[in-house]
């Protein structure tokens, strides 16, 4: 899809095709067509991030509670957005042994009865060995910090899935 | 359901309750859920509302751009969220003749292309008669005023919903 396309869009087909750019939050795509047209991919992204960084602590909370635990409840019960059931499926996370999925539970409950929001990272960049150590590690950081380190891997699944969407040259398809 | 009960709600259950107070936006009560607890429904919603008014233009519009046309396309493929299928049902909107439909799908056609979102309207609060007369008239409103107006809808919208998921009483539950 070159980005002659993408700005040709109504506000029906922009938020059909991106809006769970960020997970489960079509409100911000259905915002960030106001901002076209868009000159390429990093162009059409720093909108998506900008309206994120421009939201109070709650709305960017908000983001994060509108995912799901990885490899937790909506994963069994199959009722993780596509996106969401490939990126955790890319990184092993669909078929972890019972102990591993046990072991991962408890942490992500930790977690969020620490934090208030779930354990967020951009799984298709990490594997089923990694995700528990990381999560064990962020347990342990400052709520702020956190929360900013959060928000950084709600951008990195973004950026990834934008990508998808728009092919990985679509970054060379400037307009101007 | 009374207020000590949603105050003790975690926030995967807040927004599995109230996700769709504001259409399609549960990133809305997401973030809602961070100013618990709340003493009663005025309170609750007081929280939604606030939220909606510190958006910046392009994420009100968000929120408008987030709702079905009445009587369009996704009533018809079957695609609306519960709510919105119940509202239109009783505003008279799933049974218009074809020539209601066409008129009603040529007006939202205008509107969208006027003012970049759909016509919004607390359709509990119309009916079939009263819908496409309040869309000819709006369809000449100046465009501040039509964000204004179409913003004050959702609200309603969002009253009535909280009113059918706290039960008539709960304005009267305090917790102070």
């Amino acid at each position: 899809m070159n980005m002659e396309k993408v700005n040709s869009m109504d506000f029906g087909e922009f938020v059909d095709v991106f809006g769970n750019v960020i997970e489960r939050c079509p409100l911000i795509a259905a915002a960030v067509w106001s901002q076209r047209p868009f000159f390429d991919l990093e162009d059409l992204e720093k909108h998506f991030f900008a309206f994120i960084d421009a939201l109070p602590q709650s709305g960017q909370e908000g983001i994060l509670r509108c995912h799901p635990d990885l490899a937790g409840r909506e994963q069994q019960r199959g009722t993780l957005t596509a996106e969401s059931q490939r990126e955790q499926s890319s990184a092993g996370l669909t078929s972890l042994s019972a102990e591993e999925r046990q072991q991962l539970e408890k942490l992500n409950a930790q977690y969020r009865a620490r934090f208030g929001f779930p354990f967020v990272l951009a799984a298709r960049l990490s594997d089923r060995a990694a995700v528990p150590r990381e999560l064990e590690r962020r347990l342990h950081c400052q709520p702020a910090q956190e929360l900013r380190t959060a928000l950084g891997e709600v951008k990195k699944i973004g950026h990834l899935r934008l990508v998808d969407l728009l092919g990985a040259d679509s970054s060379r398809l400037k307009l101007r």
